[in-house]
C-alpha cells in the first residue's frame, strides 16, 4: 500500500479530474498509472508534475526514447523500482529492443562503477575539462 | 590532490603504458585524463576499466553521443563532478549542442524529482509495468 | 526475512531485553517494531542508537513533528522503505495531516530535482553563500 | 565554472529577464543567484523552476522555514554542495538559530545512520507500517 | 519480474552458455543465481562483469571475506536489495559471523551518519588530509 | 567555510572540552580534525558522536583497518569528499598500502557497477538468498 490512498475516479477533485483527462489525451490511453493516483491528493502537485513531464519529455532537440533512456538511467542510479519499471514501460512503448536496453543498462554500470572510482580516488578535474 | 600520486608517462608500469598508448590511438589525441593517471597505479585496474569504456561506450545499437548523455545523467544522480565534468566534455566533443545539453538536464531534473516522490509516497507497481 | 532472524522477546539478552523495556516506556506501547528486533542482535548497537534517537527526536528547539518530517524526508531521498514508511507512522501518530504529507513531499521533490540540476550544471557556489 | 555560461542581466532572452524580474520582485532584493544564470540558458526551464519553486516554499500547512529545513536535508542526503549552501543561507534569511541548525544536522544523521542500518538488515515492514 | 526474462541453461547462446560453464566451475556449484540471468542477454556483458568479478574478488592484498563486507557496505549505502542479500550469502559461505555482520553494520551506519554530518554542515578538508 | 564556524580551543564550552581532551587522549596526537570543530557548536552531538565512533572504530570481530576500508567504501558510495580523504588518512595511518588501497577501490567500483545493473534490471532476489 503506499503512504495515501490511491484514488479511483469518482474520488476526484474537479482540478485533479482535469489532468486526469489531459493524461489521457495525451497519451490516447484510458489507463491512469498510480503514481498520478497518488499525486492527486494534492491538484496543485499533480498539475505542476503532469505540466512539467509533458513539456520536459516532448520531442526538442532530443528525441522522446533517448529521453526515456535517460530517465532510466537516472531511477536505476537512484534506487527508485517504481520509476525503472515505469518508464521501462514508456521506453518500451516507444520501441526499444531488447538490445538497446541491454546496451542502455552497461551504460549505466560503467558509468556507475567510474563515478565510485573517481570518487574514491577523490582525482581532480583536468583544467581542459573546466 | 587526489589520493594517489597521478602518474606522468614516464612513471608507468609496462601494462599501463601499452593501455596510455591504446587511450591515445583509440581518441586520437595525446592528452591522458588524470582519472587514467591515478587508475594507473594498479595496472589490472586501469586495463580492465579502459577496456570495458572502449567496448561499452562504441557505437552499437545506441549512438556514442546518445551514451555520453546517459552517462552524465547517471554522473549527475551520484554526485560526481569529475565524471560530470570529464563526460560533458567528451558529449562537446561530439558535438552536442547548449541546446540539448540544457534539454538533458530538464529530463535529469524531472526523474530525479519524481524518483522521491514516487519514494516518498510508496507508490505501488502498477501490474501492468511488472 | 531480513538478514538476521527478528528476536522475539523471551530470545532477548539481558542488556537488549532493558533497551526494550525503555522502548515500552517512552513510547507507552506494547509494539516494538522490526527495526529494533533485528538490532538486538548486537545489545551494544541496540542500545547506542535507541538512546541516541531518543536524545535526537526529543523536543528541543525543532519541534518533533518537524523532526519526522525531516527523517522522512531524509529517508526518501537515500531511497530507505522502511525509513520511509516507520517514520511515516510516527509523524502520522504525531498528527501530520495528509496535506502537510503532500506538501512534505513536494519539498522533497523540488529539493531533488534542484539538486540534480545544480550537480549537472555543476553551478559555482555564490561569494554570497559562503 | 559551471558547464553552461552564467549569463549577466544583459544577455537574458526576454522571457528568462521577466522571470529575473519576478525573483527579484518577490525576494525584495536585486541579487540573482547563480543557479538561475545557469538555467537561464533554456527559458523554459528558468520559468517552470522558478515558478514550482515559489509555489512549494510558499507559506501552506508548512511554515517556510520548515520548508528550508526539510530542503537542506534532502541536499545533504544527496551531497549537493550548491544546494546545502544556498538553503542554509535563506534559512538564515528566515531566522534559522546556530541551535536550530544544529539540531537539524543531528536529525539528519540520525536518520542516515538508521536508513542505512535497515538497508544492510533488510529489515521487513512491519505490519502495523503498511 | 525483472526488467526482462530470467534466460534458463537451454536458452542461453553459445558464448553465455560458457560463462555460465566457467560460473560453476569457479563457485563449484550448479547453482547460477538471476542477476547472471538476467545479463545473459547481452553476453558481452555478462563475459565482462563476470570476468572482472572474478578478477577483483579473488584473493590478493585484502582477503575474500574482507572484500565481501565492502561489497555490502556500497550495496547498503547504495540502497541495491539484491546486491545486499546475494553478496551477504556469499559472505555467509565464506564463514562472517553474525557477531561480524552485526560489528560491519554498525560500521556503515556510522559511515552513513558521518557523512551527511560533514556534508551538512559542508566541513571543509583540513590540510593535513590533503 | 564551513556552515558553521570551526571552534578554536578556547571557544569551546566545557562539555565540548573534555570530548577534545579525550580524542587526543585515544589518539595520542594533540591534532583534533575540523569535522570535530564543527560538531563542537552542539556539545551533545559532538559527544554522542564521539563516543559512538570510538566503540564502533575498536579492535572487535572485526580489526580497526577493514574498519576504515568499510568506511571509506561508503564514503564514496555516498559522496562525501570529507570522509573519503580524512578515513583514507586514518587507514594510511594503519599501515594500508597503495596495493590493497587499489584493491579496495576497484571492489568499491564493482560493487557500484552490478548495484546499478540490478537495479536497472530490476533482477528478483533468488530464493536461495532469502
Amino acid at each position: 500500500m503506499s503512504i495515501v490512498k490511491l484514488l479511483q475516479d469518482h474520488e476526484l477533485e474537479p482540478e485533479a479530474a482535469a489532468v486526469f483527462a489531459d493524461i489521457r489525451a495525451v497519451r490516447k490511453t484510458d489507463f491512469v498509472n498510480n503514481f498520478w493516483r497518488a499525486l492527486a491528493h494534492d491538484p496543485a502537485l499533480l498539475k505542476r508534475t503532469w505540466e512539467s513531464i509533458k513539456q520536459v519529455m516532448a520531442p526538442g532537440t532530443i528525441d522522446p526514447l533517448t529521453k526515456e533512456m535517460i530517465y532510466i538511467a537516472v531511477s536505476a542510479a537512484q534506487s527508485c523500482e517504481y520509476c525503472v519499471r515505469s518508464h521501462t514501460a514508456a521506453a518500451r512503448a516507444k520501441g526499444i529492443t531488447d538490445q538497446q536496453l541491454m546496451e542502455l543498462v552497461s551504460v549505466v554500470g560503467m558509468a556507475a562503477e567510474t563515478n565510485r572510482l573517481a570518487l574514491a580516488l577523490q582525482v581532480p578535474v583536468d583544467e581542459a575539462f573546466k
